[in-house]
């Protein structure tokens, strides 16, 4: 049994930032966000969980409708994921995947997935996945059935986070980003490639 | 903005069987177990959510422990996913996957992911995934890196059932077990087949 504290993508809680809280903050509206209904959240349990002030998480990012717009905007991690031409873009993605994770201690795209356990309003996220990074990838490909391979991409990249946060300290987590792609991304390029 | 009610993993409550409500138990018991510490698990709560009595839950599944036990099981959907030869294990895998999500309404392993957004006493549902699905899987696997390579296909899995259950109404649902197989099992039959 392992010490029941997950670094991805939910990390023990660190001491807010001397300077800001902000990450500590982030890190608690996604939870918070994607686990309650979207009326049950307010900021100042937010700010409890994260161990800050409220005042400081309305100074940070605003009011409760403007921290669920950060916290549900996929846009700038597809920009960065989708930034390759279409012949490297499997691999690409996976290597920038795996880094992002590394660096944020937290996966671009993973929460969307823990929405799918709360049962009310949670459809807001979802939509947004949906047209940020769904609809963003099925405009980028070429060929036949263009959501159908946008769909399956998006599983492989949701499935690689889902895996590497399960088993947070295993064969995957001692993997060099490249190594991981080498196994992982023909499965991506072969949906991208595919006529 | 869709309407708010998923049927996989969490579908709308149905009204309980007028014989048993043994799948309304079933499906109220993995939204609990996966969404809050095991400690404020309650057979009442879990009995509410069903529409049943406290007692139905009792007589069905036995006391908390014994529900946890059978909510947290992934051996039975194990034994049928990885239940065919080496050289066609990958579509079998998806076909199956698939399969069981459109009869049961319900994914046989996603509720594991759900359980990484709790940060506590999730630890149990996952060492049990990481025993009776990557650990059998890996000892399944011939060649090299083994381990990595289960991990990675149990992550082909889990994006699997993410994918469908996020655009539950999009191409994917509309698509046949074989079609999904012959453009996601490819994947997972090369990291099985890598030597």
């Amino acid at each position: 049994m392992t010490s029941g504290q997950a670094t991805v993508p939910a990390p023990a809680r660190p001491a807010a930032d001397p300077g800001t809280g902000r990450d500590a903050i982030l890190r608690a509206a996604r939870r918070a966000f994607t686990q309650r209904p979207y009326a049950e959240v307010t900021i100042r349990g937010i700010a409890a969980d994260a161990g800050v002030s409220p005042s400081l998480v309305v100074k940070h990012f605003g009011r409760k409708e403007e921290l669920f717009n950060t916290v549900a905007d996929f846009g700038p991690a597809a920009a960065e994921l989708f930034d390759a031409p279409l012949g490297v873009l499997g691999r690409h993605m996976v290597v920038t995947l795996v880094n992002r994770r590394r660096e944020l201690q937290s996966d671009p795209l993973l929460r969307v997935v823990f929405s799918l356990g709360n049962r009310d309003e949670r459809s807001l996220l979802r939509d947004r996945f949906q047209e940020q990074v769904t609809d963003a990838l099925t405009a980028r490909l070429p060929g036949r059935e263009r959501a159908l391979r946008a769909e399956l991409i998006a599983g492989h990249l949701l499935g690689l986070g889902a895996t590497l946060s399960l088993h947070r300290e295993g064969a995957g987590a001692d993997a060099t980003p490249e190594h991981i792609a080498d196994l992982y991304a023909p499965a991506l390029q072969s949906l991208i490639d595919r006529p």
